[in-house]
């Protein structure tokens, strides 16, 4: 087995750490940042951009891959990693929250969870043991179980039903994986219910997943609440393997993540907010459409080292977006993610050196400020 | 005075010759194509990959940039290399073109042309003179005359009327200049009609213009018609000025054009054909949408080199585009741009070499055969 994870240093006024994931692909220094490439691409940048901006380990759509080319195809040109010509890792979720976002296109039994395909209408099935399967064809790095993204707010009786059943569905996929090489990490569930979520953790934790996800967080529910259930939920997780906060989120969401001790991050926000003018920066978000930019000579985020910041005005983005042109939404989503890779950068650096504390309450600080 | 075009090598068997263009912003080895950078952005590349695919210079539209996001704006931030990050030579048409394309919203008078903005309706009024001040504003390294582009086909009394214009216009352009760091090129028009053409070389080429452009061809006419007419128009034009033949075109125009003396070219198909997915390869036109490419892991074209080629294949560029990804547009873009400026590289060796007759021969023969 290829897979391994070692925590290398511990922040000593949380629960922050530092690790090295060891995959069949390469190493992953964590806490790191996942960005979303949901059809075999991150949108509007290159593997090479995504390689320069320092991105270590991306996130594939199980779902998208699945319907569109189709896992044969993927399969026949070599796995997902040769075929969108990204050598690093590559971490897949199981479709299920996709799965799920459908709506009254599907239907869920224990079995697993029928569904009609977004794109035209064809009738599908995944099962735990099939959303396995597709991943060892995808050849990605760490697979993760389906589960049900419960939404917020949601029944205590739902919620026990819809998190038993993924419980049960995390030990069927366990069985189903035949690949070495590549990890499977189960995904906790709960609602926003504490008891629920110890539940959960108490009947997954002991089965040998190589890691553990936290779902059904970051769906609506209030910043206090996103917050204080991440933490209760990663303290019920075993510390010698790594934590995955899914789909979460905001710079500011990820530091006090961080603080509760997780290891794993993706969100669509850096490359979706690009591709609609809206840039991350040390002094908080910036709306690059607005008026005052048009003369602004100034790069984007005067402290950022990315190309984009390198060599651009703020007034020559503004203007390439008010054009419609396609090269906005490329050099908005490399800032974009350069941002978020320096902040992981920083963050990382910051426990190293036993200052976390002070450089979250600057870091959080500053981008308040601007907000 | 910093500009200056040296013929360095002339073909025995055609009016081929290599030459050397010295700008404000640098040297270009001539023949050279420009791609087009419409809005102050070639469309889905970054300045660093034009040069990455040994772009030597590009092509500015006046009008656009007149119009959005405005003289002012490019001027105030430092001219328009500063403002697109672009630091090699820049040429900008006269913004004749597509005022002239605008139909019933424009019309001409003796003094310039009066037109409503495709933006915003909003009047405006382009004159020989003014479009020489913005083109001085925008700091370019070559600017264009006010011509008109007359379309074909067209009553001999009209391209009478508009050549003799566009002559007067011509005159009142190089009264109006006033930068010594930019150089200023005619436009040779006449239509379809060889004496008119004739006549429009006569008065323009004893004038102290820094080179030549021959327009209005490329409009729609047949193939053997624009190869005629635009070898009889490089005659007309002194040797020892680069002469341009605007938006032309194909590789197999351009080839045959270059036998007729030409230098110049612009044309916005390897970038617009990107973005419907068509690839211009050593084999021909090649359209990744098709069916047959679904797993086909051959680059798109097996002896380019550009990072699309090196990097993926048919079967991912084809998913790319079914997908409807950013990213498609960017890579077959960089694709399109490097075919087109290794296919000058290549001729331009050829002349060098003495063996451009064969060497265009087999070139032009590799590609019908595919077509």
């Amino acid at each position: 087995m290829a897979f391994s994870f070692t925590v290398i240093k511990k922040d000593s006024s949380s629960s922050a750490r530092v690790g090295r994931l060891v995959t069949a692909h390469g190493v992953v220094e964590t806490p790191a940042f996942m960005p979303v490439g949901t059809q075999g691409a991150v949108k509007a940048v290159s593997p090479r951009e995504l390689e320069e901006i320092g991105c270590q380990i991306l996130l594939g759509n199980t779902y998208h891959l699945y319907l569109r080319p189709g896992v044969e195809v993927v399969r026949e040109l070599g796995g997902l990693h040769r075929f969108m010509g990204w050598e690093r890792p590559i971490l897949t979720d199981s479709g299920g929250f996709q799965v799920f976002s459908l709506g009254a296109m599907r239907k869920i039994t224990e079995d697993g969870v029928r569904f009609q395909s977004h794109l035209d209408g064809s009738s599908h099935v995944l099962t735990p043991e099939s959303v396995v399967e597709i991943q060892e064809a995808l050849g990605s790095d760490i697979a993760m179980v389906l589960d049900e993204c419960i939404p917020h707010p949601a029944s205590r009786e739902y919620v026990i039903a819809s998190t038993e059943r993924t419980a049960r569905w995390a030990e069927r996929s366990l069985k189903a994986r035949s690949r070495e090489d590549q990890a499977l990490f189960a995904i906790l569930q709960g609602g926003m219910y504490e008891d629920l979520r110890t539940e959960c953790a108490r009947r997954m934790t002991p089965l040998p997943f190589d890691g553990f996800a936290v779902g059904g967080l970051g769906v609506g529910e209030a910043e206090e609440l996103l917050h204080s259930m991440a933490e209760f939920s990663a303290a019920l997780l075993p510390e010698a393997r790594p934590r995955y906060l899914m789909g979460v989120g905001r710079p500011e969401d990820i530091i006090h993540a961080v603080s509760s001790g997780y290891d794993l991050f993706d969100c669509v926000l850096p490359t979706r907010n690009a591709r609609t003018g809206t840039l991350f920066t040390s002094a908080g978000k910036m709306n690059i459409k607005r008026a005052e930019y048009a003369k602004d000579p100034r790069p984007a985020d005067e402290s950022c080292d990315c190309y984009c910041c390198r060599r651009f005005s703020r007034a020559y983005l503004r203007h390439l977006y008010q054009a419609g042109e396609i090269l906005a939404s490329c050099l908005l989503t490399l800032h974009n993610l350069r941002f978020y890779h320096r902040l992981m950068e920083k963050l990382r650096q910051a426990i190293r050196e036993g200052r976390f504390e002070t450089w979250s309450k600057n870091t959080q600080g500053k981008m308040q400020n601007a907000n």
